[in-house]
């Protein structure tokens, strides 16, 4: 299963937000792996930012529900969080917005 | 090698770009395939296109100028490009702009 999604980062946020990035913490990292994230890329193009990662497991809402009650995850989220600008039109619950697929070859 | 890379899509081409890329031509998947583009992958946001491939040849500028020389490749390109918006700001010679990596975990 492949995900794409994106969020507003503003300009003036992108310096921090790259350099929490260049150094994320280890247990946020764990938590990751340990549901089931893999391939997992974070790029910047001006105030936009694009996530792509695979998810190999076979129960992507509790893996996910798992990251959200990892206290390690929730601090590192209580410091990019705010970095981050969503969208407006976001569905409800939503932060990151999902992309459509259009395309893929193996 | 890891590159995403966005364009845009005038909301007027988006419904025909998505039907295009619903049936890529066979010759088209051949040659990405024959120039080591693997994992392809192309997504729609709002006006916005983004597409996350890996690279896995030892010649990146010769595989892409193969495709760039196949005739279904210039075909194809001929069909989809007018109807993607490149970035004003984009470098010398680009259509699609290369984003930039701020994070990865495999």
């Amino acid at each position: 299963m492949r995900v794409a999604q994106a969020i507003g980062l503003p300009a003036e946020n992108r310096e921090a937000y790259i350099r929490y990035h260049a150094e994320v913490w280890p247990g946020v990292l764990k938590q990751i792996t340990d549901s089931r994230i893999r391939n997992y890329s974070i790029y910047v193009l001006g105030e936009t930012l694009f996530s792509y990662f695979e998810y190999d497991g076979d129960d992507y809402e509790a893996d996910m529900a798992a990251m959200a009650l990892d206290p390690e995850t929730q601090r590192w989220w209580d410091t990019v969080k705010p970095l981050q600008r969503p969208f407006a039109d976001r569905p409800e619950g939503a932060w990151w917005i999902d992309l459509e697929e259009v395309f893929h070859l193996d």
